[in-house]
């Protein structure tokens, strides 16, 4: 890696996406202690953080992905900095977008094909994207007892979505989880997300495979979720196909399978599966894993999958940047006075909302090109 | 309406999305001159302007359209007064995007449509939205000899995509396209998209009902459509249901009905159909006029039609924030000069895309701080 990253540079502060862009501050250091004193936990240089997570040092993973998650500029700036000595060490994982409604079984579903995983000897982090916004369509991740096999395995990292911010900031925050993650040597990722709200675009841009849990009975159990999902899906499994709903369930994976012939191509080339398996009695589900994994070859064997590693990276880079942009207007001081008048003059008075727009843009860059 | 619009303010000039916030610059009359005068067309006041529209002179109203296509600040300031005195006139057109692949026969499909709606004594104005980057994918509307019938009938408009700019740029400017239409008494809008890019979500966000046209076959045919257009389509037409081909299209209708039934339902409460006709044959096509009013009918009835013109208003002021910001930060000469150079550093040189996104964006705000 030719790029050099300058440590203590105090460009490097305030990377935080949520709240614009920050005034370079001097980096308070007893913050950063008291933050990471508070479980007595040894204070460590980022070096020194870099080789626990190489070893695979969990705690200190903890730790790390702690920093990343705290919004405060002084912890940033340390985050920052572990994230960039991991780069080198990352990137060579499985990435798995896993979404579907609450009621799906999608925890079972994780923690029987999690168990598979680690059951011949790989490591798993699970990670979610649960921006708080979306919560109260459905709680996700927020109890790690969900998977209590799972979260007692010592070759499993469960980690609950960052509780707050916007969709934008917490996505961020995952990608550089999974850099932490895969520097650590976890071989596979989950990025679990509830099917609901904006998240799963958001995570089709940073995983490998998407996969959609489903139930049988496409009636009442499918409200909620978002339209559009089912046409990102790498591969649809119907979970829950045991006893008196087995036939229930392969007949909806009958439908499912005619439905999907009737989607244009994917842009790998692969034909999207559908699967059934019951997550309960741990059947099928060793076969979603082999579907994974036959994907997998394929797209590395065709070069899309280091195609759309290279893409994704340039569209965070443009994500990043149209975010920051965003939140720099949006928290202006004048912005937030006039937003909302402007928001009803177009609503109700019909003004246009280009010439809202504009005004807008024009008090906003007046205001900061006079600071 | 409240929302006093002050004439000849110099606010109002440079709203051209594509080239970003312009300085306001004197206006320069001689150019409007020469430029509405290259077809010896008499020069009018925008108070003319709008006389003339609300007569339907269609004539003037190509003229004022134009004006809004072209990106020069002082035919924009002229555009923009325009728009604005024609938009407590706009509004109360039923708008419907069409898309559909090259081959669905979506040009003879929008002819015969559009004569039935003219036959029974409506308005209709035919826009399309055919941002040049996507062009290449498929050539659309680009030749008003593709709808000889529709293009000679007195009480149709049709008006061939904007050829230059930002997908954003081009939508604005149909957007705004739309209230002159609206003013000048088209009852009916169609916006026409060729199903390829990222378009269709762009006219998703301006239009009352959205309809896909497909043709049986669902393996070739389908190659080159984009994944998710399924999902938007109120309706979809299965057209050519014709001759040798009446059957699979009556098939094809069969499977689309099964696999709609599988996706979640829609924001309206709405039951998209699918319905098939031959456009060339002149059968079908009045049952679906009848199917997109009894949408109306039900969606005005439900209050989903106001609020969701409301909520189109509300977005459109956002996206042109954002993609003014977007605008504003990649014209930049600075980034201009260093986005090709930090591309390559996260491309191939295992950069982080948030440390790219931040040093460009500092620089960016270093730069307009100091100007």
């Amino acid at each position: 890696m030719s790029y050099h990253h300058p440590e203590n540079d105090p460009k490097y502060i305030g990377l935080n996406v949520n709240a614009g862009i920050e005034k370079p501050d001097a980096v308070n250091v007893d913050s950063v202690k008291r933050f990471l004193n508070k479980g007595k936990r040894k204070i460590l240089s980022p070096d020194q953080y870099l080789r626990e997570i190489l070893k695979g040092n969990i705690t200190i993973l903890s730790q790390a992905v702690t920093l990343v998650e705290s919004n405060k500029p002084e912890h940033q700036k340390v985050a920052q900095e572990i994230i960039n000595k991991c780069l080198p060490y990352s990137g060579k994982s499985v990435r798995l977008g896993i979404t579907g409604m609450p009621g799906a079984g999608k925890s079972t579903f994780i923690e029987s094909l999690g168990k598979h995983i680690t059951g011949q000897g790989g490591k798993l982090a699970v990670l979610a994207i649960d921006p708080s916004s979306e919560r109260s369509k459905g709680s996700i991740l927020g109890d790690k007892t969900r998977m209590e096999e799972l979260s007692s395995d010592p070759n499993a990292y469960i980690r609950p979505s960052p509780s707050a911010g916007s969709l934008g900031g917490v996505a961020r925050k995952t990608r550089e989880i999974i850099i932490l993650c895969e520097a650590a040597g976890f071989g596979t990722i989950f990025i679990e997300t509830v099917g609901v709200g904006q998240s799963e675009t958001v995570v089709h841009s940073m995983v490998d495979f998407f996969l959609l849990v489903q139930i049988a009975g496409a009636g009442d159990e499918l409200q909620g979720i978002k339209r559009g999902i089912m046409e990102m899906a790498d591969t649809i499994v119907i979970n829950k196909a045991d006893g008196d709903n087995y036939e229930r369930a392969q007949l909806a994976a009958a439908q499912f399978r005619s439905a999907l012939h009737l989607f244009p191509p994917t842009l790998s080339g692969w034909n999207p599966r559908v699967l059934t398996c019951s997550a309960l009695e741990n059947t099928g589900v060793s076969e979603v894993w082999e579907v994974v994994n036959e994907y997998i070859e394929s797209v590395k064997e065709t070069g899309y999958f280091k195609n759309r590693r290279s893409d994704q990276g340039k569209y965070w880079m443009y994500e990043t940047i149209n975010e920051t942009l965003r939140n720099n207007f949006f928290h202006n001081t004048q912005i937030r006075h006039k937003l909302p008048i402007y928001e009803q003059l177009v609503l109700t008075e019909g003004m246009s909302s280009f010439v809202a727009a504009h005004e807008l843009l024009n008090n906003y860059f007046k205001s900061i090109g006079n600071e």
